[in-house]
């Protein structure tokens, strides 16, 4: 059975393994550890455990059917003055403390959603992602990115780990023993780079035998990628891996005129599908869903990556 | 197998459960659904589901022991600045959204929990519980009256329900199937009573092939049965089942005098075992666990019910 590893975190992780789930394959999801808005930013910061949101989505997704109920209940948000939360990221939370460390956590909750491969962690360390914009401004925590709350036309310089956070064993092994990593797609500097930034990351993805894939965003993202072209996703990929990508997967098709302009009002484009040659190997086509969101067709993107 | 019914609500019904869950009978328990405190409480106001805490404590404790991660799951309570709910409220909250109802929820956790038998809520409808104490003074919501917020030294009048609720149908199966009901121990206005005001669980009591046994509490409890004897535990049991009970079980241990102290710290005092044939069947015993607390032993009131 062919082993793949995905690398990310956010929708576009989720909906990456939800494609690759329809194939006889086992999966794994490697998935940055430094949100810290929202639900999971919250609990984060009262209980100190691990941000569990993107986990959660993650295991989600890897969750067999008949597990619907707990599919129903991990997905569940608290929508009142007081209760916010997600339900799922409390069940972690609560279960961290029980069992009195995340993995032990994720392994119970992996049981409870009958999780067909796994999802981890980059790291188990307790760590803030920070950038630094073109002005020399250091913009402190995951969220302040995500949502600029700084100059969204400055550009950001680099993303950063503080402090230093050292890989999840189980993370390195699922690096090393994939016949194929897929990176991306999702937000470049807050749910992808950040995995990179894990010391032991990279080296692994440059040692292993599987063949690396980047797949690139279709719409650039305001404040984070303005007037990015797929060149530059790729550059910057490129630059934070130590160039272990080669193979690149682009959309070409161009969303509707009315999609583009509802886009347009958040600052958010079409990412040019720009390169040709710039890695070993490059996979142009349609790779969009039919919907009233711009975004990659999980059925389009898995069937190509199978391809590889 | 025998078929036992308990009504009540609170730690008292919780011990009872256990006890009599060594045995090889179908259990059912029908608690209170009027708490208005604590974490209950404040998912009732928010989200305007049943309070759960009572029932969530009930399916715990009929869940079978295999289930264990998520009896801890269930029993989890966050102490944060913010988040300061029961894991199992929670949950039970979210079911209750998921599914669009309160019975439908507890059938789901009553699977999660591997629950045997059953446990049921008195009524469905969203009530509060009121008090008139002996100077005409009304309090209202079940929480004002368990930490009385009064003058703890005024006797409770009569307790009732705003508005009138009307008994979940399989409270009223409960009691009719069952060979014997038992009431009690517990909270005598905030936690056995509240069930009889439900409309339609006495008459229930009173024609039922069951026999009908309550077992009194141990201790008083201040601002609620200040100076209580057994006799006056049976008397407002008596005037609110409208005779119903044909058995009451009495414990005659005296607590030792460090522990009575320690009670008395709390203006809490030894339950007089002074009644011996009030009603038809009395059973006067030692039924007191070796702990710190002044409480029931579970095995040693299990026992007494199955001789009758």
């Amino acid at each position: 059975m062919k082993k793949i590893t995905v690398i990310g975190g956010g929708t576009g992780t989720y909906n990456l393994i939800m494609g690759l789930k329809q194939y006889d394959v086992h999966l794994s999801a490697i998935v940055t550890a430094s949100d810290s808005g929202g639900s999971s930013g919250q609990l984060r910061d009262e209980f100190g455990v691990l941000p569990p949101g993107d986990l959660r989505r993650c295991l989600v997704a890897l969750s067999e059917n008949r597990a619907d109920i707990w599919r129903q209940i991990f997905e569940y948000r608290f929508d009142g003055v007081h209760e916010k939360n997600n339900m799922g990221n409390l069940i972690i939370t609560a279960l961290t403390k029980i069992t009195g460390d995340f993995p032990t956590a994720i392994e119970v909750v992996s049981e409870l959603l009958e999780v067909k491969g796994q999802a981890v962690p980059a790291t188990l360390d307790n760590v803030h992602l920070c950038a630094e914009l073109e002005n020399g401004q250091i913009i402190y925590g995951e969220t302040n990115i995500d949502i600029p709350k700084h100059n969204p036309e400055l550009k950001i310089k680099r993303v950063f780990l503080e402090p230093k956070a050292f890989a999840y064993k189980k993370a390195i092994a699922a690096i090393m023993n994939a016949d194929l990593v897929v990176i991306g797609p999702g937000d470049l500097y807050t749910s992808i780079i950040p995995n990179l930034l894990v010391e032991g990351i990279v080296p692994a993805l440059k040692v292993t035998n599987a063949k690396v894939v980047y797949v690139c965003n279709v719409m650039t993202k305001y404040g984070e990628t303005n007037n990015f072209k797929a060149s530059d996703f790729v550059k910057e990929i490129q630059r934070y891996s130590n160039k272990a990508i080669n193979h690149v997967i682009l959309n070409t098709r161009q969303p509707s005129v009315e999609l583009s302009q509802k886009y347009a009002n958040e600052n958010s484009f079409f990412v040019e599908p720009d390169i040709d040659g710039d890695v070993k190997h490059v996979t142009k086509t349609d790779l969009i869903s039919n919907t009233v969101l711009f975004r990659h067709d999980n059925k389009k993107l898995a069937k190509i990556i199978m391809q590889i």
